[in-house]
């Protein structure tokens, strides 16, 4: 179990584009970071608005003079300092997440940044070149995914405990977006400009939650082909989608479906995950993320809860409140942080032994997020056909 | 509420074919039929093994001279009596609904049939083509489809609580085929098989439940295309499927998606149906039938419980139970049964104004199941392709 | 597992008093006998109304002869006949049982009775020696108790899988009587009036189904001494109560309680029991009584379904409908009802060896239930203290 | 929302008082203090071995110095000190409780202390005058009262949608102790030793959560009269109890039950509160603590999500994640020192106005923890019986 004990040498110094006042997605990333004291927020561009960006960097324990305007003013402002920044995150609208990430590496500057990470698989590339050639890291912020329950799933699927793989069953919807967008706040409408928010709006936001997460799970599993028929049930957003649905076909002739909306009125079950085997399949939805539903063809089903001596030592080991304990988004981000953490810590104190098998969500999560995405409108715009995956 | 008060004339005397010991099927017919004395068991030619047949037919109250070694004998020897039966249930193999319901009609003898009605659409209208011109009735068993929240379901669809529909999300899986066709059963191999089970597995054998339900909810959307991606986990079942999903794109705009499966490992779920409009949605399984989930965007989520004066009269006049006294699907069956008795009742009386609005699986509702099916096979054969839906 | 098949020798002659068309109680013995053909519904004297009666009665397909005004007529016109009612079920309001199973036990009647079966325990073993003596069948109807997975949890607890009992939870609360009975229906005014209704209202009316069920579930078990705390929340009911805790003391050291209300506001949970032994626990409730939570100290829980091969051949033997098809009460009903024809039919026979061991809630079940009231009403009237269990 | 924005002036300077590496409940502590920044750990006694503590403080980012060997020695070392500590967490096992806060008081430093707080009245009201007089704050913690639905709770009864308050009904149950302690852990054995744990084990373990939390949601409710039934299934625990029950009169008339146990082998259900009033019920448990059940007799059950714009403004103020997005344990404790420091905060600044009205577990809700376990103690130990609370 984790109980606060540092697993690095010393705080990493810390600063954030973005995350200001008028969101609360700031507040998972702080979250994530400050708890258990291996990050220390030192510096930010919280917001478009200097002055309000600011007063919240100041309210939030940063000095006056490291709160910066832009992005830029932080690292030129912090590139100059003895004890600047190592790593930036990136809380800002997907349109700038390329740019940003791009400014802090060339800076010298470890990234955290958002999903999705970046508009194509070809930018998403660079950037890998980049960090490489740098010597960095460039975490993504996968936010359930650091759950233990999550990696309890991992774990029975690698030890065969499913049997071969066969079906996989995920969505992620809600009714938030039901109304049309008039009068919509500044965060909505960004996410339903194809230059602000990409070349999808529910596919990025949530559907890369889910094919993450898929990816963890499965770790054995590519997909061969896909199919994506996606649909603007309030008009004004397309030609990006407020709705899709995937079919995906696996390399070892499993089948998926995958379902992204952000119309599905009422909707709070949140993300949903079944993976069937042969022999068993499980369950798990980031609304109860503390039960894990296991069932073996023939036998009774079973109900497995987070901290419990019965789970697997991958899923104890990041547990962090104890069985009876309810977990919650902020534990998983706590997570996420620590481990991305620990991979700049490795990074700094030149461990690439360590770097080889340490799991966090990567350059390479973001990216094939990305190349997800790009497979999916492919398939969506040519309409809704079957695609290779590539 | 339904009392057992008889809401037809006299019991009609009815008649099986199939359903005997060796199953369970039948008792499902016999626990819709005999529970309020509309109908009385009076004949049967209950099983491939005559002897046991008879034997079974006693036990069950039906005189010895009236249990027949075949179906053609029932017709034979009923049709020469003065008391013979006028209704007969088909409780077989799929490969025999068609002879049988034609021999019955063209005795002069209404029938009820399980699902999948017949193979092929074209089967299909020359049974309903016979049907009118003899004036009788065929209905089919779709079982789960007499519960009072289903017609709660249509009737909050009908008023408008939802808004316009958007989405359509349909699931009917479970395991019990996870495991190969080894030493199974024969209820087990003739339904993977295209000589006695037709053109599909799972998509005719529970996909057809989940369809027409979709029919009686949605009374006003079509399907315009549709993609069916079907696959034999277990190679022995093909060319049939064990698990197939579909999408469905329908008139007004909507999208749906349907997904059937045997080899579901552990899913002990049942049928599972979302309804998603512009301003609500519904959701209900028959694996906890007597409540309804009802959620409209920006409100907390309803639980609506069978039997509750808040309900639809639509619904609380077939309700038998009572709130807070579970319903199964015993009690479903009991409705469509009654349904059925009360179209031939009707139609003894000629009355066809009757006819015209009441509610029943009908002729229309096997048919339109077939064509579904139809449309699904001629999609998957195709490579997992939109299809037009003819 | 049950399919229909008779049982018994012959279908049973049987007659109701009470059960008519104002209230829904009836169905559900009509559900109960009707379905298998266990019993023929031949007389009846179904209503305070006699012509409404006899309108009902021919509606459930009794000949008008033999619907009488009073259930002193039915048994002065029945006894009369060569075809007359063997055994005859009560559903009236509690105040009368006494008189009509005194009566039809003097006539030579078995008698079929609600629940609580009379005031106090001295009228019952008055009963329980009268049918003795006329070598006559009591049954009484427990409503839920017939459900597959009771019988489970009794063979559970028999074959020590649960350790030692340790503790028992029971309940059994609604709302239904949270506003004031002005203007009530005559079914509640009479369960409120202590002439009418006995020393108990929802003590007696739910909270005696709780007791019986656990008696099932804990053969070995005694009270040896309780506590009853009980209370009108609306005053016009004093000194009946609309709400009760019972505390328990068994004679092996377990720990009981037991909650009864009908003005628990907006509670839809009808029965819930949990038993907890030194092992593990299992939990049921009839508002989804297809599943039994199943929890072992130290593993993942199970939940258990109704049907599946991995139950105990006690379940297996007395299911209907079969894994994933949800059983309800009138299934339940259903196997009570058989169960007291099997104990009839050998009566008949004179086959005692077969009754010694047969199961099915007779004279001692509705003795037992008044008894336990009998006690708590003592344990209340004196100031919610401790009685010794008599 | 809360967003991390610093909330007082500046961070207190805090240590703690056990809380060490071989327990989780430590970790909670900091959890709740260091998230926000509200809090910044500068001192500990963190373990009775001294070595391992300072191992552990430097870990956790203290000085070595201020890693104490006794909490003496902390208070010693510190009080010397221009940066001293400001408010200290005290750990440790029950029977310690009174010496370290009163030490501490007396030295001028505030206190957060865990429950249940003190072993007598006496000892809380001696506790409570020293803080008074030293103008210093007792914060208690009561680890899940900081979620968003417990004050939505609170507001609902207080604005009446609940009607009259009838019902109370609390358990926190479960079974890691169904087994015997031989070979057990300090952290139980501890537990069950009344010189060590006090006059109570899982009454005062976790009893005084049910009990404060019910305290919080019905702010105008006393209870007049109370009786304790408990006992020791595991004998070496005698006389402290792993499993009791108690009965509650309250002066309005309402009736509640409260169950506690560590034998009920298998339940993994936590807290579960129901509070049922003549219009309406509430109910939630801390298993699935984002969702609150409302019912409202004669119509659909509610289930209320956190985070959702429908919820009172006392619930969505302290909201930190938003709807959909799971808050777990963690969550709460950060509320729960967020309040305390804000207490303390307002006690430096001399602000009583907002002491006046600030909501925080105070020495008052330990006091009265302490009260309730009193009375209990004294019902079950003469006989479980009815004592008037004092």
């Amino acid at each position: 179990m984790i109980n606060g004990e540092r697993l690095i040498e010393r705080p990493l110094r810390w600063g954030m584009v973005g995350g200001g006042r008028t969101g609360q997605v700031g507040y998972k990333h702080r979250t994530g970071a400050l708890r258990d004291g291996t990050y220390s927020l030192v510096a930010g561009a919280f917001d478009l608005d200097a002055e309000r960006g600011r007063d919240f960097g100041v309210r939030l324990g940063v000095e006056a003079g490291r709160c910066y305007a832009t992005y830029q003013d932080l690292i030129a402002g912090e590139t100059a300092r003895d004890d600047a920044v190592e790593v930036v995150s990136v809380a800002t609208p997907n349109f700038t997440h390329y740019e940003i990430t791009r400014a802090c590496l060339e800076a010298g500057l470890h990234v955290i940044c958002e999903k999705p990470l970046f508009f194509t698989v070809a930018e998403s590339e660079q950037i890998k070149e980049l960090a490489e050639h740098k010597n960095l890291i460039v975490g993504v912020t996968y936010g359930f995914t650091g759950h233990p329950l999550v990696h309890q799933m991992a774990t029975m699927v690698k030890k065969g405990m499913l049997g071969d793989i066969r079906i996989v069953d995920m969505a992620y919807t809600h009714g938030f977006n039901s109304g049309d967008d008039v009068g919509a706040p500044e965060a909505v409408k960004w996410r339903t400009n194809p230059k602000t928010a990409g070349s999808t709006f529910v596919l990025g936001d949530i559907g890369t939650h889910l094919y993450y997460l898929s990816e963890i799970v499965l770790a054995d599993l590519k997909i061969e082909k896909l199919l994506c028929d996606r649909k603007a049930f309030i008009p004004s957003r397309a030609p990006l989608e407020d709705h899709a649905t995937v079919l995906m076909h696996y390399n070892n002739g499993a089948r998926g479906r995958l379902w992204v909306s952000s119309v599905d009125a009422g909707n709070m079950g949140s993300q949903r995950y079944r993976f069937v085997g042969s022999k068993a399949s499980i369950a798990w939805s980031d609304s109860h993320p503390d039960q894990l539903v296991y069932q073996v063809q023939g036998e009774p089903e079973r109900i497995m809860h987070h901290g419990m001596p019965y789970l697997e030592d991958e899923s104890l080991a990041v547990d962090r409140m104890g069985a009876l304990h309810t977990e919650g988004l902020g534990d998983s981000w706590s997570n996420i942080y620590l481990w991305i953490a620990q991979a700049i810590d490795a990074k700094r104190r030149g461990d690439e032994a360590f770097l080889k098998t340490h799991h966090y969500p990567d350059i390479n999560a973001g990216l094939e997020g990305v190349r997800f995405l790009e497979n999916c409108v492919r398939s969506a715009d040519a309409g809704a056909v079957w695609v290779d995956f590539e």
